[in-house]
């Protein structure tokens, strides 16, 4: 299929598929790169993963995810940027310059939105050094305001570039992800921002479909079946400098429940179709 | 009890009760002022709801609610403001100064939120003079975000003000619903923006609950079971220089369930103890 030289699929799109199966099915499709979690790769074995993937001659992309920096608790914070210092170090392994970062939501009982968004800039403070020496950045990923309370405080790019700008931008930047931005009317000076300060670190496709399912979590909507304009999006992206890689990364119980390659060559062809 | 002099409860947090049970209830709590829905009104009688609530004493805060703008079809839209003007009718009947808008989501198939709004501004510009002349004001609700496809393209404070800024403060100004807003780190500077031009036309208060339940109409908190702080958004809108009523508007189908009494009494408890 032609027109895929810019896309990368995450693997959450299609985790039916066993790490293997994933990377035959890229090739088979000419797929050239892919988006890799945490735990898919920690259960494959992270120096198999690699190998297998280096050997496919499959770029990661990303490696999803890091964060949740929001714990009031020493004990509880301390373990988070354990975690994180972890992710990095499989990042490099994996050979993926990004490393995608949901900051968290509010801890149990706190209503301080604002206090929680300080101390995700601690953590930055003291994980981007560390991320930049072994040639990895951070990419803070504003999550669609439905998420601010149980899962990720920051809601809006213009959230995450205040975040951050403090610090280099080898260090720390920004996923665009046209799921969670689309309804800001904003956005788009957002993104210029962003290129212009070279912070656009990932740039992942999902589409919005309703209604959305309990939980809010796993109805991101196939390419082409919502109401996000796909080419505008990249549009915007591309004029602020952005050259690199494209992510179709869909949480979608329809689509997990169906056959793994199928989905995958679908996203691909809708990834053509309108995002092309 | 204490601390009422500026709570009304909006009709939908207690849509199990009667027009009269709910103007017996509000008496009986001392709870001075309710907002109403337009389909009971027509269920009850207009004015029959107008006779009733008059000669109780209770303020009618606002009428929910108008808007709806968004469809492209010429005869779509004209039927949208012949219904408009009735429900300004409606409004000034029921002796309310303001009614409140939800603009409506993208028309089937359109992934056009810019035209959306402009078709929005459109129509405001027909109905606030019609308003006007009858002594109310158009107040439009910035839905959350979530709600941009299918329900309302107006997400931001700063997106309705940029939209009633286009015309007299008397016409059209803005809904302030904790619900919608409350993630928004722009928000404070928006009311304050929206208080310094006179378009503060009401102020309602939900909590933020999750896990959020399919299609998230009907997740609605109870005042105090959520994320967000009621005193520090009153305290902006306060600062911005509005000092009239207050809403609790719930959508809740746990609430819906329980005797409508007693959750209007609980209501009337909670307002007071984390927003009095």
């Amino acid at each position: 299929m032609t027109g895929l030289a810019r896309f990368s699929i995450n693997q959450m799109t299609v985790k039916q598929l066993s790490m293997p199966e994933l990377v035959e099915s890229c090739l088979e499709l000419r797929i050239p790169g892919v988006g890799l979690w945490r735990e898919p790769v920690q259960s494959y074995g992270l120096d198999a993963t690699a190998k297998l993937v280096r050997d496919a001659g499959l770029a990661v992309t990303t490696l999803c995810r890091g964060g949740f920096f929001t714990a009031i608790d020493p004990q509880e914070r301390a373990r988070a940027l354990d975690d994180n210092r972890a992710a990095v170090d499989e990042a490099a392994t994996l050979g993926t310059d990004t490393l995608v970062l949901v900051s968290g939501g509010l801890p149990a009982g706190s209503k301080d939105l604002h206090g929680a968004r300080e101390r995700i800039a601690d953590a930055l403070g003291e994980l981007g050094p560390y991320a930049a020496e072994r040639g990895v950045r951070l990419a803070i990923e504003p999550l669609h305001p439905m998420y601010a309370a149980d899962r990720c405080v920051v809601s809006t790019l213009a959230q995450a570039l205040d975040l951050a700008e403090r610090f280099p931008a080898d260090q720390v930047g920004v996923t665009v992800d046209t799921y969670h931005i689309w309804w800001d009317d904003t956005a788009p000076a957002q993104i210029a921002r962003a290129g212009a300060g070279g912070r656009i670190h990932t740039f992942q496709l999902a589409d919005w479909t309703t209604p959305l399912p309990e939980g809010v979590l796993n109805g991101r909507g196939q390419i082409g079946d919502g109401s996000i304009d796909m080419r505008e999006w990249r549009g915007y992206v591309e004029a602020a400098g952005y050259s690199g890689p494209i992510e179709v990364e869909l949480f979608n119980d329809g689509l997990w429940g169906r056959d793994g390659r199928e989905v995958l060559a679908e996203t691909a062809a809708r990834f053509v179709e309108h995002a092309g």
